[in-house]
């Protein structure tokens, strides 16, 4: 089994950017939360873009999707703002043969408490057992992309009421 | 979508106890894990008992058995010893109309670094996306009780050469 | 013994602000570096203002002063954005009757990684032995104003050399 | 100035130790605890033993006296067992030209939550400051040996009453 990373940027990834002073993050987190849960499988991370997930574009998008069409790996993981997720989610559904879940976080995952680690754990046990498809992995859940929605007040993704 | 997470001990639970200071660690290991991952899926937790996994008897697994099978929520997750984490996943491999994940740590949940939040995590994951059964999820990885082998040398779970 | 934390800004008070997301840091990261800590002496804590030092106005220096100067708590820890830290400490050298203890951090304090609570304990160790005076306390080491600077290419407080 | 740490065992260093699995901790916890701190102070740590000190002898006090009395470094810091910390601290008084701070932690320090980090930088801030000596620095708090007690059912360290 191997597992492809890629970022599209979000707050997961946000790191503090300080004009005067010589601090600086780098980039391993990922590699960090891997290293924590004593990973074996096989894995590999990518960056497509490093954005607010609120800034991308039409274009950022269709990048997003060729990217990943073109990936030769079955499974991935997109890490994703997530104030515009389920739209990425959604745009990506037509990819076939690969199983795709993204996932994000509401606290940065260079801060002491936050969502990232969860989150990227979870995605990594629905990746390899989800049949094909794009998908959704927060709060613990995976949903579908026509299925789930950011309630922003709460913080949460939910289930779209059913009409 | 509910989980119930029981657990029958094992190093994930393991606190460090001295006999004449004060010092006790509360249980509620679990629910900072999943507050921390900000989860909103239903959950419960149950303890059957807290053993080394090195020290469960026929009967005590007999226990184990009688409890999930009688358990009525589908999903369920078990925290376990990782020594004998096969054994116990191989007995309750009769286990019908279920989904249930056992997973564990190699380092205690209470520590600073620990495996213990991603394979908790990574098993809610897992245990609402695959079919009915008894599973491993250990080291980011999913096995079935046949497969999965611990090698106590490397200190991570993995498949049974095939013949 | 009682202590009066007294914050000015700085990058050890920095939180991350999304703009759309809802996501917002409460403030008594104080508090919990206390807690942990398991202090058991009187404590308060007092926001000046929330600056960059780098945007410490003169007059913003003199508020400073006089909030200080004004404190009827003699032991007093100011936490103070790094880059102007020594500007501020050689302002505050006529206050009489009292220990200031200036600290602050490099990395926020809300990072899983941070000099932050190690800064603000050693402070504490620091300004109940030390006599009337203004201090700096970074990297683990006691510095008076007059012989103190920041290394802005190394990220550490040092001794100016003696001439 | 140049610090020399030394350690006598306690909860402090306290690891989990399992029989039949092959998880093992390593020793830098407080290599790890002064590089989270940014120290640019020298620095040396040495053990003298590794016991519980509810287990220290009148001979294991001998040795701990002599180690110190020998050591030519004036700034030194005993990680030590609460039990017994106050017992040593006044076995250690007639030692001349140094200045001694004793410290130690009621959680582990490998413990995600633990008072270790704060005890360790707050004796770090108290032992530079402090004149020669022999003295407590526990909850944020400098004692001399004569003065301080432990509260066993409240877990902290604290002045005996002034009769």
């Amino acid at each position: 089994m191997k597992i492809v990373f890629y970022t599209a940027g979000g707050t997961i990834d946000k790191i503090y950017f300080d004009a005067k002073s010589d601090y600086q993050v780098g980039d391993p987190i990922l590699d960090e939360i891997l290293a924590e849960g004593n990973v074996t499988f096989a894995h590999e991370s990518k960056t497509i873009m490093k954005k607010d997930s609120l800034d991308l574009t039409d274009h950022d998008r269709e990048l997003i999707y060729r990217t990943i069409d073109e990936e030769t790996n079955r499974l991935i993981i997109l890490t994703h703002g997530t104030d515009t997720m389920v739209a990425t989610a959604r745009h990506l559904q037509s990819i076939r043969g690969k199983v795709v879940v993204l996932t994000g976080s509401m606290a940065p995952a260079r801060f002491k408490s936050s969502d990232a680690p969860f989150n990227i754990a979870c995605a990594v046990g629905a990746v390899q057992t989800l049949g094909e498809g794009v998908y959704i992995c927060m709060n613990g859940r995976i949903f579908t992309p026509e299925e789930a929605v950011k309630n922003v007040d709460r913080g949460v993704f939910e289930k779209l009421p059913q009409r």
